[in-house]
């Protein structure tokens, strides 16, 4: 198996213990340059009562803490879905190199300035994108949770 | 003076005090549906080694703590300056109701999807904003942090 989808399957972990804690099941895990998982982390959302508290978002703050620094220069984020703006703009913030990410988000991509669901580089941003990784578990995960829940 | 310009000035005041730390000078307080306020920040950014550490998403985190839910609905949000694609996105998730904002940010208005600079309802959000209160205060300060650290 490609090493890329093992650190997916890494985030898919996270998505499914979010499941477990009733949040919506995205997980993100953060990747060094030398392949070390540096952070992972699920949506907290309900659990933080913080709306900011998505996957992304927190374990781009868990791996700034262990670095002591706000960039995540050469880094790589796996998320299990499309990151919504507030994440992919954090994500370029935090200048990581790559995003390698599951499902698609539909709701979310009408209005993605970046079209980034084409995959490949952001304009005026240091990062590349990858979509479809490992993209039917996570969307499976997702539509099992809904589903269980209507 | 209008009770929206002294609560921008609230922000302002946050925004001088995250200079002095030396961070770009951003302030964002939010006000509930009493007119009291309920959190009020800076940007944070080098002091917590955070990049998603902006003024916005600080006081989003701190009025939601107090309040122990995610949504702050009802709501305002007040900032200096006009809100990166992240921040407009948390605000947006955290439902308020009202973002009035300072100066305009040309470097991000650019991919703004929402093309918040206009003002108004925000399609598919519960969202109305009001741009360019104490529009040249905001934007003064900004040039002249910048122009002294040139």
């Amino acid at each position: 198996m490609s090493k890329f989808k093992s650190y997916m399957e890494l985030a898919l972990a996270e998505a499914m213990i979010a499941a477990r804690r009733e949040e919506v099941p995205v997980g993100a895990v953060i990747v060094n340059e030398h392949g070390e998982t540096v952070a992972k982390s699920g949506n907290r959302i309900r659990e933080l009562k913080d709306p900011t508290a998505h996957a992304e978002i927190l374990a781009i703050r868990e791996a700034c803490t262990k670095l002591k620094s706000e960039r995540l220069v050469g880094h790589h984020i796996y998320v299990t879905l499309q990151p919504c703006k507030m994440c992919l703009q954090a994500i370029i913030n935090a200048r990581l190199e790559r995003l390698y990410y599951g499902a698609p988000d539909t709701s979310n991509a009408q209005f993605d300035p970046y079209n980034i669901e084409n995959g490949g580089k952001i304009q005026g941003s240091s990062l590349e994108v990858y979509p479809n990784i490992h993209e039917y578990d996570s969307s499976d995960l997702i539509k099992k949770f809904f589903n269980e829940r209507r």
